[in-house]
């Protein structure tokens, strides 16, 4: 099997989610933590049936805060270094379900400082920039206006430094050396950006004047992250940070997760809707050389990336999903009707999210969080 | 001769300030300099003319852009870990004059997040309350409300931040290590923390759209802080900034600078004037066990705290001075007469700072720096 590497800043090679929880320490989202959310939200949603967020530290704990009347706040984010592509909005979706089921509050925060001392051609005022390019997508994907908070970390900086420093006072250099792999060479801002990272696991208490629960919905890479944050945690006097991990969206080449970094695999937000059908119909297949071969041999839709955008997202309808799956696998359905009838729906939705997105350009203010 | 240590975090021994000056490879204050200077002001004041202000790095070159009609502004700053002593007050009196002469602004920065992340045992909020408490002081010495911005780096973040992280993405750890001395148990704020030191010596540049030349007086001790800076300086496309530096004030007891960690041989502008006069009275002289002995042999006024503290702030009056040194030196003054006679002056400036301080505390909230 092919080695694969999950970082913060990586994403390499074929990921075993099951060893990667076993690596990280994490724990899976067993069918008792799902019962109980499916009672919450009235059925299970299409991402946790489909083990697309699979894994959890705390998610229990919150459950009982919760069933004792003590209400939980969510905090996720985005590095803004370009646009949002659509492997972003997975877990954001996911994010809204759990606003909606647990009217919790959500502080979303764009780490421009971050890209910036992490990306060494990126511009801060660029970075600064694509945080509010990606927070229309944030609010795009329908988030409650009063209970949902975005904020640049350059912008919101005197609330994050505050908190930061506090954070920071409890982590040696030794300590980010082991989590975050820095060197000698690593640049001072990078080194402390983990406690700013920290931050929002901790202010929304200070800012409500009361220990408040703090759930963390992200693809799992980012987990790392969080390690110091909940070292920390009882030494400032806070509940430690729970987490809920999501798989990675593949790109639309041959492995590796969606990165922008190869934007002729990855279908942006802000795509035409044509050119988004272009990249699709272009996209990686289980698919065999001929249609003739397929019809005989079948497709392998279990490494198909077409396959896993209808899983991860574009088809709710599981029957249906199992319907393309088998169809697929029998060599009934061929690779281009496939790809065409996604690229439909893909069309469908980047029109839809575009009209929101423009929508949300005059409302953008009422999400921003201010000092 | 006994070894002596300058570092931003301790002073100890008896500082060879011509050693110093080779060694951190800065430039002594020269006739052509003082002339200069002496045009500009009308005159050279004490603390030049007695050497206390002896060092600098590009202070010609101030002068050169300022008779070209460039005016510069002037940053300095305190670690507020608690009350301001007579030692913090030297610097902040020549910079006064400064700005009386060269109609300068001031940015005077209150490191409170600095003194927190290197002291163990200092709190946020106490530090910042110190911050505030000192400001009390600075203003009491008589800057010019329009022209004066103080700040606490925890309160004024986001404008620090913001030009902390362009500052911090060209510091490596390396560089850092070598300049501050840090190990791998340093914590990440204090690793990142020379950036928020160096903020200030850009950010103003930013505020007023345009390159201003950055003057910063301070004690030599100061001078690692802004080698990163000037290194940095031209990388962001700003002036490297220049340096003024002064000598250490001495405490009451016998060697090193006057230091807030023994407070009974050091004058706090908030002490009673009765302590200080008593701190003043136990204060370790030049002079000889007894009396007699003095009469005899004459005191050390070169070894006296009391004598420098006439030299630093308490005698203007050149003559005077020499009068107080010659005078010890014969026989002729004992040193139970001349501590009397500093007592008086220092409970009088006290009282006088201490009325400027209460009235300082009505416009304090002009002086602040807000984001």
């Amino acid at each position: 099997m092919p080695k694969f590497v999950v970082t913060p800043w990586e994403v390499s090679g074929k990921v075993d989610y099951d060893k990667l929880v076993k690596e990280f320490g994490t724990k899976l989202l067993d069918s008792h933590i799902l019962n109980r959310l499916e009672k919450h939200a009235g059925g299970l949603h299409p991402l946790l049936r489909r083990g697309i967020f699979f894994s959890h530290r705390d998610f229990d704990w919150i459950l009982n805060m919760y069933d004792k009347g003590e209400k939980f706040y969510l905090y996720t984010g985005r590095g803004p270094s370009g646009h949002t592509h659509i492997g972003h909005l997975v877990p954001w979706i996911f994010t809204k379900h759990l606003q909606n089921v647990f009217g919790a509050e959500l502080y979303f925060q764009m780490t421009d400082d971050e890209k910036f001392l992490f990306k060494r051609e990126l511009d801060l005022d660029k970075a600064t920039g694509f945080a509010y390019e990606n927070a229309l997508d944030v609010i795009a994907c329908g988030f409650d206006p009063k209970k949902t908070f975005i904020f640049s970390d350059v912008e919101y900086a005197k609330t994050l430094y505050k908190m930061g420093v506090q954070v920071a006072k409890h982590i040696t250099f030794s300590t980010a050396k082991a989590v975050f792999g820095f060197t000698n060479e690593s640049n001072i801002g990078s080194i402390f950006f983990p406690a700013i990272q920290a931050s929002p696991c901790f202010f929304p208490s200070v800012l409500k004047g009361k220990n408040i629960p703090c759930l963390i919905p992200a693809a799992i890479d980012q987990d790392p992250y969080w390690r110091p944050s909940r070292d920390v945690a009882p030494k400032l006097g806070f509940y430690k940070p729970a987490q809920l991990h999501c798989k990675f969206i593949p790109g639309l080449g041959e492995g590796g997760k969606m990165s922008a970094s190869q934007p002729e695999t990855c279908i942006f937000t802000t795509d035409s809707p044509d050119v988004a059908a272009k990249k699709i119909m272009n996209a990686f297949t289980g698919g065999r050389g001929t249609v003739k071969e397929q019809r005989e041999k079948g497709g392998d839709p279990d490494v198909c990336t077409v396959y896993q955008y209808y899983d991860f997202m574009f088809e709710e309808d599981d029957k249906k999903l199992e319907e393309i799956h088998r169809t697929c696998k029998s060599g009934d359905l061929i690779c281009g009707d496939c790809k065409k009838k996604l690229a439909e729906r893909v069309k469908k939705f980047l029109v839809d999210h575009q009209r929101k997105r423009e929508k949300a350009k005059s409302v953008i203010q009422e999400f921003m969080l201010k000092d």
